[in-house]
Formats: structure tokens, C-alpha cells, sequence
């Protein structure tokens, strides 16, 4: 289903998971929109400086030329704006939203800072501890799998949700970490649930059609990031 | 008007804003509640590593012994849990939501750190660069008023709401680093919209009841946290 979308925008970046977020959410809710591919660091649009003045940062949408800032913000106003709209992307029990919105929370704050650590910084003991915290979080989320999402497909349900979108945005980077570092992240030995979530998350339409590839990304990273961080 | 809570348990410390956020929600939705003040470091009770075992941080609300974390992701659970009881927290429309959650990210995660380091850092220089950030937010939070909230009373309309507790709960911070710093922050030449409404918000019950005094704050930051802070 093709929804008309009231003129919405979007600004983002091809690489940034939290644009992907973003265009996960219209995929899901069949929302039609104008993509701009933003520039970093350099040369930003007066559009994204204008409509994002406080970060400066992509993704913003923009929704009958009111802009919305910030992933986990864009993808709830997605869900309330167009709530009978496709599936629900939130839970519908206060309880499981509480739930979804805490790990979400976890990993944009602790547990991707310390994933992308592990190709950030140079320091070998810095590394180590980037790993062990990375895996630390991985132990976490699996467990929360088990203890509330366990025997569903995806932990949003029998649908991709709030926190499958979330978590599954960082897939693609995730994936060209584990081939820059040569070390598997979300290994199916240790975390089985999160391995095959992974699976099933990768296999969903808009999920395939936004998650870059991971050789495109581990290139981004050689060619672009890696001097970029090194300055 | 008071609400049965079914088993609504609450572990804060009367100094944590972000405690102080849950019991200003539950006021103003008249949930009775038992409290339960915790030991901050050393001595965690059982049920706080128990209930948050992520972050081992308080608060925690425990409803229907259900442990909730987080105090922006509490109070959105009590709004949606009693909806129909008492005056709405948040916003009913979506984009009024997003511009309300995105201005308490941006106080939690910018404005706080720097207003709280005015009187955490020792050096100079440091101290400088935090009052300048604390300045700069207050003018975005005074322009963000003035430009979505002006005119009414709250920036929740005729009643706090979501954005209101966000920042308000720092208020008996906020009196008690100008204190200690001799430093207005909340100046009523500089923002006199910004005054005005810490002035209203001030005077609503669920406020007052909850909000500490100022010399309480300034005592308990010279007798305990100045030891912690430079040990």
C-alpha cells in the first residue's frame, strides 16, 4: 500500500543507521517520500542546518514542512502519524513499550559506542575493553530475547517493530565490523536468538532495500572514515 | 483525586531529578505510591540492582512487580498506563510529542551535563566553557518557548506536561548551583519567558511537594557530593 505522503522529506545519509531507521519506519508504513542525500561535515545543505539547527545532523523529516529531529523521536512520530497506517511499530501495552524503549535507549547510548569503538580507536587495551563491553551488551540483548520476546519471530512480535528497528539499523555496520576486525560479533555459538533474529530482520523488504551492503560500508570505512577519524 | 496504583512502588533519592520526574508524574496523575528512598554507591538494596540490574540506577518504578528503568521512558509509561486518569502528559498531537521529547533529550544529554559542571570541574577554563553551554541552552530552551509555547502558561499548554517535568526537575539543581556559583542562570533579563514559567511551574502542588529546597541541595552538595566528586 502506497500512502500519499503529505509531503515528507527526508535528509539523510546512505550510511548513517540512524537515517536507515528512518527509512525502515516509511518502508513499513508504505509512506512515499523524497529522499536527500545529505553531505557530512562538510558543505551541509542549508536545508539541514535550517532544519536541524540545534545537532546540525541527519536524519530529519520533514512532514508538511515541519521538521522532526532525532531517530528513536522520527520513528515514534512515523508510527503516531500514520498509526492505522501498515503495522503498528510500537507495542501496543504500555508495558512492552517501556520495554522496546528501554533497550533502544541502552543501545544507542551504550552498546553501539562501544561496538564501533572496536575499529575507532588504536590503543589495543582500549580495543580489548570495546570488545568485552561489546559482547557484554550482546549477552544483555540476548537475554532480554529469552526473558520477554522468546518463541516471536522478531521483538516486536510476529512484525519488525520499535525495538527491531532500533537494533537492526546497526546490521549493516555490524556486519563490515566484524569483517574489518576479523571478529564475529553476533556469533550463532554464543548469542543463537540474536543470530537468527539477525537473520530473519535482514531477510524483511524495507529491511533489504535501505541496510547497505557490507563491502560497500567497509569500503566508506577505508576510503572516507578511517582518515576522516585519523585527522 | 487518588488512584489506586496496584502495587505502585517507587525507588528514588529525594536529590535525583530524574527521581523527582517520576513523583511529579504520579502526583499529577493522583497515583498513591509507597516509596522507597535509596542508598546512593554503596549499600544498593537488593531490589535496586534487582530491578535495574543494567544501569543499578535509580529511579525504578515497580508496578504489578513489573520494574520499570528510566526516567523519560517512567513517565511516558505512567501517561499511558493512567490515560484516562488526571490531566494528559504528553501531547496529544504527534508533532507537538516530538517537539517535546526532543527538547528533553536535549536537556538531559546537553544542557544538564553542562549546568551541573559549572560547579563539578575545578579548572578555570572548564568552568567557563560550561557556564557559556548552560547559557547557550537556555537561550535555545527560551527561543524554542517563545516560538512553540508562547502564550500559554506551560510548555504543556494550560497544564505541565512531558516537557515541563523534563526540565523542571532540574530546578532545585538550578537554584542550588546559581548558589553555590553565585551565577543566575535563570535570569529574568536574559529569559524572562524561561523565569516566568520556572515561577509557575514552582508553585504547582505536585511541584512543590517535590522539589527540594534549595539550602537542602547546597548542604548536601557541600557535606557529601564535593567529597565524592574529588575523591
Amino acid at each position: 500500500m502506497a500512502v500519499s505522503g503529505d509531503e515528507v522529506k527526508l535528509l539523510g545519509t546512505w550510511a548513517s543507521p540512524y537515517a536507515i531507521r528512518v527509512k525502515i519506519a516509511l518502508g513499513l508504513k508504505g509512506v512515499s517520500y523524497e529522499y536527500l542525500e545529505q553531505q557530512l561535515r562538510e558543505n551541509k545543505s542549508e536545508l539541514l542546518l535550517k532544519s536541524n539547527p540545534v545537532y546540525k545532523k541527519v536524519p530529519v523529516l520533514i512532514h508538511k514542512d515541519q521538521p522532526i529531529c532525532e531517530s528513536a523521536i522520527i520513528v515514534q512520530y512515523i508510527d503516531e502519524v500514520w498509526a492505522g497506517v501498515g503495522p503498528a511499530i510500537l507495542p501496543s501495552d504500555p508495558y512492552e513499550r517501556a520495554i522496546a524503549r528501554f533497550w533502544a535507549v541502552y543501545i544507542d547510548d551504550k552498546w553501539f559506542p562501544a561496538t564501533i569503538k572496536i575499529i575507532k580507536v588504536k590503543d589495543e587495551k582500549e580495543k580489548a575493553e570495546a570488545i568485552e563491553q561489546s559482547f557484554a551488551g550482546l549477552s544483555l540483548l540476548e537475554e532480554a530475547y529469552k526473558k520477554s520476546f522468546k518463541g516471536k519471530p522478531f521483538f516486536g512480535g510476529d512484525n519488525i517493530g520499535y525495538l527491531d528497528i532500533a537494533f537492526g539499523s546497526f546490521l549493516g555496520w555490524v556486519r563490515a565490523i566484524e569483517k574489518i576486525s576479523d571478529i564475529k560479533l553476533i556469533d550463532e555459538a554464543k548469542f543463537p536468538l540474536l543470530a537468527k533474529w539477525a537473520e530473519r530482520f535482514g531477510s524483511v523488504t524495507t529491511v533489504k532495500e535501505n541496510i547497505p551492503k557490507t563491502d560497500k560500508v567497509v569500503e566508506y570505512y577505508s576510503k572516507v572514515l578511517k582518515a576522516l577519524w585519523n585527522a
